[in-house]
């Protein structure tokens, strides 16, 4: 697969210059995101850009002191969003409906599509970006934080600013274990090892089974995070028996 | 908000023209799409590419009868797979752990940054696409046809070929109505009321909140979707009490 790249190869910044962006790019970049397909002409998303420093800091501290969290020109939390389209019908005298699993399954697609559409124009004029899954570690006091009314849920962090590094673009598995013709096909033992080759370079330890099993075996981050995103969920509305 | 747009104008295209993609141009897409950030190098995505007709024809009935999932060069489901990932711990000796609600949350994002990704890449060659939200009205019976295996949830179609269209860029609220500032904003009724406005071009008898009545209110598509899902979630591994 070594067909000419399209997009602007996308690799995570974690080193950002200490220079802020020109006046408007926030605004440029969201104008971007929301030309982005939605679902039911709905736009269940929203962006919540953090100023303030002291805020700034104690997200960076709950995402597991990400220093790239404070020193990013622009950070932004992409947000799941049924409130705002409620409110229009509301205000219009019209009741919602109850689908809290339905309503999360398109608001979340509907918010990380507009988020990717903004990470791919960002990077389009040289702005480097880093997605922070950590701020699921801290996401009540988040919730709290950032004054999300029910029906409004964080989803992950992003940085925005000038790179400070040039790092190289990390591995990916194989274009075939993502790919599947017709049906779902089984990783094979050969494919799983190859892919666990291939992703060494991501590790510091050269196995990239041991980076996965620390997030996703018994006793891993995301059982750890499971307790508190529930109980999120449940508080923003997004749960079901 | 009249800046210069940077990435290609994204519009759904719904009518395609009968031209093949250039051999190998899914598989250029989809390594563009493997370029999208990753949380904790988990990939946690699989790209179902429907070949055989008459599988492609069934699916487009399940999502109500859309002409253009037959009509397109190409068609994809976009699926969350955790499936993948597991079975690589499980070959090296380790046990998966339990996570429902945080696996369901980074899959999903995983898989949408992914698939826009690649929607970008698409218009950035000139090539059209139109996400098919509707897929999930036949849930159940998409999982059976493309033998999903537990960890594995279909979220959305995507139909990418040559645009036999041109239409133009559909309306969208306000930034501010999306773009908050340290904290979450309440939409004003005046601010809800521009957004009606300018959303009425989207509309065939020009009043949004009627549309969005239709999928959000009580009764509305989105009620209707709620059990399907709510089992399919349950069969796949991604429902919590």
């Amino acid at each position: 697969m070594s067909a000419d790249p399209i997009l602007a190869p996308h690799r995570s910044i974690r080193m950002f210059r200490a220079e802020p962006l020109a006046e408007g790019t926030i605004e440029r970049l969201v104008a971007e995101a929301q030309r982005a397909p939605t679902d039911a002409t709905g736009q269940m998303y929203s962006f919540v850009r953090v100023l303030d420093r002291a805020r700034r800091r104690r997200i960076a501290e709950l995402s597991g002191d990400q220093q790239h969290v404070l020193d990013a020109a622009e950070f932004l939390v992409a947000c799941a969003d049924l409130h705002r389209l409620e409110r229009v019908l509301e205000l219009d005298g019209r009741a919602p409906g109850e689908y809290p699993a339905t309503g999360l399954h398109f608001a979340v697609i509907d918010a990380t599509l507009a988020t990717q559409r903004l990470i791919d124009a960002a990077e389009a004029i040289g702005l480097g970006t880093v997605c922070i899954g950590g701020i699921l570690n801290g996401v009540e006091e988040l919730i709290d934080l950032l004054v999300l009314p029910r029906g409004v849920l964080p989803l992950f962090g992003l940085c925005v600013g000038w790179p400070g590094e040039e790092p190289v673009a990390r591995p990916r598995v194989a274009l075939a274990s993502v790919l599947h013709a017709d049906t779902y096909h089984e990783l094979t033992p050969e494919a799983a090892a190859a892919d666990v080759a291939a992703m060494a370079a991501i590790t510091r330890s050269g196995d990239w089974s041991s980076v996965l099993a620390r997030y996703f075996a018994v006793g891993g981050t995301m059982e750890e995070r499971e307790p508190a995103l529930r109980r999120a969920l449940e508080r923003q509305g997004f749960a079901w028996q």
